[in-house]
């Protein structure tokens, strides 16, 4: 590892401070291990290390030295999840434990190590990707939910042995889960003090130290210490006096600071404990709370080091309080820790999660503001492409560099809100894909290419998907888009009673689809943050159940779709926030959804026969207030280009 | 209570039975306690009893004497639910414990009875009815899921009472619930050997005796023998030995047995134990099995008296066995009992009731027969209504006893599968309305008249409901009963993938009135049985969440609504079965209905210019079918009026 470089200490010393040399480099280390964002450093930026996570098969030592590891502590086996502490979407290099240990990079996966065996399990999207990665001899690959973790434990522990795990990376509820299937193999799920995997790991990176920085009232629109004050109400009456926040993304809105630690989401990894007056006890590692944030966060804000989160719990066992834990996502190590000290539990869902999602008038508004910037982005590059692709040379990550070079273009864009999927043909088809020099396709005349993007900005985190004809589509492609675009538009346009779920609304995305016989496998619709993650609860809108009814302020996303393996992919995705809907003569109080995104649908794909009356109007309306509210805020070229892809659809 | 006749005795004696009088006397009771059907006797008919359940505020001396009764045992309060051992929808004379001690005979509520206080928890659709038939001095009432009984017990029992209640009404979860809500108030919730409200009901009439009588192989489709074979091995896959079925529809079908032991369901109340080799301990009155049934049960099938339950259960906790109960409806005196007696429980669903929706093709031939049938009565009213309200004269029971002639004159029908709803005008928007010479209205020009009937034939199990214009509809009318179509045939043309639940499908039927601000309080659909009863599970397709994936073979109703309060009622119901879905190309396995109930919608009704050329293509098609499959089956005039009433809709 570098020792800080010569600048950066004589900065520090024009500021007043002398720091110690060796601290100095564990904190450059630190910064070094938070990802980069597009904005520019917001610290001094360092050179990356060599952790070891590079995208290929790890080295059968590594798996050789963890069992030597298991050996000497006499554990029989260790659970390796993908998890980090706080259970999010991203996990930070030196979390990445089950990459550095067998390859895989997938979103979701689970490795399970005995003395004689190891097997990895992996969902569905991952079935190929895994025998590219993982050596499979060492990692026998099971795809779940057909072949659970629960049920190889259950049939492959040695009678009598120990399965380790880490605690803080098992949740409350998978806890209960392995005990049992453990149990059943007359074994025992034993947690370990420190993790065997980073025992052996040599260059194991540091915990990410991106600076934590105001998050002001004009974006966030609420102070905390109103946040912090009603949430503790809540908190209270679920019958709790405090309660324990482990979502990064949580404690970022609750505090109204915005972070770095991880990739595409504006937050800092940390834990917090909300009590009853609205006090809050934030573990975070000081050197990446600056100053300025610290005065930010006030009085009732006390931040602590990481290391003090189970004395802060003894303590609370100490003085008979009761404590609100999720289930679902906080580690068991805490539940624990509570446990021991004599702390009453309360099972409940994050107290901050409902709140969050619940966009206020301030948030709104930069929410719209940040969809008007970022669809003139997108109608730039989409009039660009329509130009551009006819050459017929093409490629996807020229196409997804213009897409990220426009929004850069704004001057507000912080970073991507997730990696760009830019697909042509085939590719497109393929849910989850990311395009690389290998994969890469050009687009074609005659197929479709499909791009789903968003951008991280201060006011609001977008995200979109529009999927455009390279030429001419065939009649087949046309169905399947307007299919699509029916289930988009009968979202789009619904009205429903409130207390209504997303799940009960999902069927009227899929039904236009299902009447062919057709239908996609993924969710219809996820909330997302307001520069916070693109991917958040508490709501959605999918197959699966979801108790918690949509309400005003929520934004979710309305994307239908249709897959067509080794042929093309379909997606049409706008973003929209629930409100209130004003019908005169309604029986209850309605709801309805305000469309946020704001780019032309691609008419050429459309078979307007299919359409309703309704359907049709309701596409004119929405391009008509593309031209009107995009028009003004791009150039000449893709205005003219705006008038001609936003023109009413005519029927035959 | 009179003894029996003289000719009863003398039939007797001729069959060579001597039976001793005292014995044949409490037969008697039995049989009279059994509710009246209306395909005549199937047993000798006597008359009923005075059992104090009369449709009025129950006087005072019977709350005083459960009081004095309440002191004698030392406790501070009893539970009385309206339910009884089997949680079924209708509950016999002699478990009607709430409406002896309240007067009230809705279909759903509860009273606690503590010494100086009481309350009756009833749901919203019995606010208005409590008033009438409860001493609301006596009994506060409650609304329920506002309030809570659970609530109100934490915080009216006396710290260290004891509530005491019926372990054979109170199921497994139930009965968790209340335990922790005496647990909040510092109290006790205690189990009685013997009901108190028995013990101070002087004329409680006797458990009912209506005859078990074969449901031969021509309606089943399956023999007991393969029933009972299949579903213990379903039980084994769940980890259990034995099965605890407490439904009495489980055991009618799982036996191939129908009774008469509550109004309109014809089955027989009882218990079983389903074990892991197919055979069947049934704890059933020996009187009410003719020894043909007996034969019928077969060596397979052990007859034991209800009373030796107990001992059954102690004994499987001997031999180590593990039972499967359904904890929602089984009475927690059996899981008590089993748990004191050793025995594991698993706790699942009752394993009879998926595979008893799941029709087989002999019992949806039996269906379809049975729909005609019924199809070609309603027909026949619904030609008949036109006429007949012509006159301004005709009023609800007068239409619902003619429908219910008209039904019988076809040979088939043993009992209504409900008390038929016949309303008229604003009496239609009452969700559960049952006419009375005092309620009835007259069918007024200008008014709607919805009904919903149903027909239990051995073949099947029928509930139709037609809502028709009396002289002209206004536009309203007309277009709210167009939207609560277009819901009907969306969810009737539906195709969608196999895995799919009712719940993900509700939304489909509600989209149109959603979209004009209007709604129902209601399910779209409830399962329906085989000649069994006309409301059973564990499917159904309505807002509350629901896991059970629909299945070939389901029935289950396609029933949208809408309800204007004191002014009309609209409700369209078909009868449809899941059954594959054949289309070319599709990408998984779907499914999707056909519509059963066959009688024409009114197109007087409709707003033709509301429909979507493929809603009016389908209304067409349906029309066709009904014409072309119920006009063989009605006579001349009835043949005339169908060709008008299904002929085609004009745009227009």
């Amino acid at each position: 590892m570098t020792s800080p470089p010569d600048d950066v200490l004589e900065l520090l010393r024009q500021r007043g401070r002398h720091p110690d040399p060796s601290a100095l480099d564990a904190l450059m280390r630190g910064v070094a291990a938070a990802p980069e964002g597009l904005a520019g450093p917001e610290w001094v930026e360092l050179a990356t290390a060599n952790d070891g996570l590079d995208a290929a098969p790890a080295p059968a030592s590594r798996l050789a030295a963890l069992r030597a590891e298991l050996k000497r502590r006499d554990l029989a086996g260790f659970v390796v999840p993908r998890a980090d502490e706080h259970q999010g979407e991203y996990v930070p290099r030196h979390s990445q434990r089950l990459a550095w240990l067998t390859g895989f990079s997938g979103s979701a996966g689970l490795a399970i190590v005995l003395t004689d065996r190891a097997a990895i399990f992996i969902d569905g999207r991952y079935t190929l990707a895994v025998r590219g990665q993982v050596d499979t001899d060492a990692f026998v690959p099971h795809q779940i939910p057909e072949q659970s973790p629960e049920t190889w434990i259950a049939e492959s522990l040695p009678r009598g042995g120990k399965l380790g795990f880490d605690p803080w990376l098992q949740t409350v509820d998978g806890h209960e889960r392995f005990a049992r299937a453990c149990q059943r193999a007359g074994a025992e799920f034993v947690p370990v003090d420190s993790n065997p995997v980073d025992a052996v790991w040599p260059d194991r990176p540091p915990a990410p130290l991106a600076p934590v920085l105001p998050h002001p009232d004009e974006f966030a629109g609420e102070s905390s210490a109103t946040k912090r004050t009603r949430i503790a109400g809540a908190v209270k009456a679920k019958g709790a006096d405090v309660a324990l926040i482990t979502a990064p993304d949580s404690i970022a809105w609750l505090l109204n600071v915005r972070g770095g630690d991880v990739p595409r989401t504006p937050f800092a990894l940390g834990f917090a404990l909300l009590h009853g007056d609205g006090h809050v006890d934030l573990f975070m590692d000081r050197r990446k709370v600056p100053d300025r944030t610290l005065a930010w966060l006030g009085n009732a804000v006390t931040l602590a080091p990481p290391d003090e989160l189970g004395a802060a719990l003894d303590m609370l066992g100490k003085v008979g309080k009761r404590v609100l834990i999720e289930s679902a996502t906080a580690p068991v190590w805490a539940a624990t820790r509570l446990q021991t000290a004599g702390v009453a539990l309360v099972r409940d869902a994050d107290p901050v999660a409902l709140p969050k999602a619940c966009k206020n008038a301030v948030e709104l508004e930069g929410i719209r503001r940040a969809h008007r910037r970022d669809g003139a982005a997108v109608s730039g590059f989409l009039g660009w492409l329509g130009r551009e692709s006819k050459g017929g040379k093409l490629r996807e990550i020229e196409a997804s560099d213009r897409l990220q070079a426009l929004r850069q273009q704004t001057g507000k864009l912080r970073d991507l809100s997730f990696d760009t999927i830019s697909g042509a043909g085939p590719n497109g088809a393929i849910v989850h894909y990311r395009a690389s020099e290998a994969s890469q396709r050009t687009l074609e005349p005659g197929s479709l290419y499909l791009v789903d993007s968003g951008g991280q900005y201060r006011d609001g985190t977008t995200d979109i998907t529009r999927t455009v004809a390279i030429g001419t589509p065939s009649p087949e492609m046309r169905d399947r888009f307007t299919r699509v675009l029916k289930g988009h538009i009968a979202l789009a346009m619904a009205r429903f009673p409130a207390g209504t779920t997303g799940s009960q609304l999902d069927a009227l995305a899929r039904y236009a689809l299902w009447q062919a016989g057709l239908d996609y496998d993924h969710g219809t619709g996820h909330g997302v943050g307001a520069y916070l993650s693109v991917h958040e609860g508490p709501h959605r809108i999918s197959k699966m159940p979801n108790n918690v009814a949509l309400q005003p302020g929520m934004i979710v996303s309305n994307e239908p779709g249709y897959y067509k393996t080794d042929a093309y992919g379909i997606r049409i995705e706008n973003l929209v926030a629930v409100r209130e809907a004003k019908i005169d003569g309604a029986d209850r109080r309605y709801l309805e959804f305000e469309t946020l995104t704001l780019a032309p649908i691609d008419l050429a794909c459309i078979e307007p026969g299919l359409l309703t009356d309704a359907e049709r109007q309701w596409l004119d309306d929405y391009h008509r207030r593309v031209r009107e509210t995009v028009g003004p805020e791009v150039d000449e070229a893709t205005r003219a280009w705006l008038a001609e892809a936003t023109r009413a659809v005519a029927l035959r």
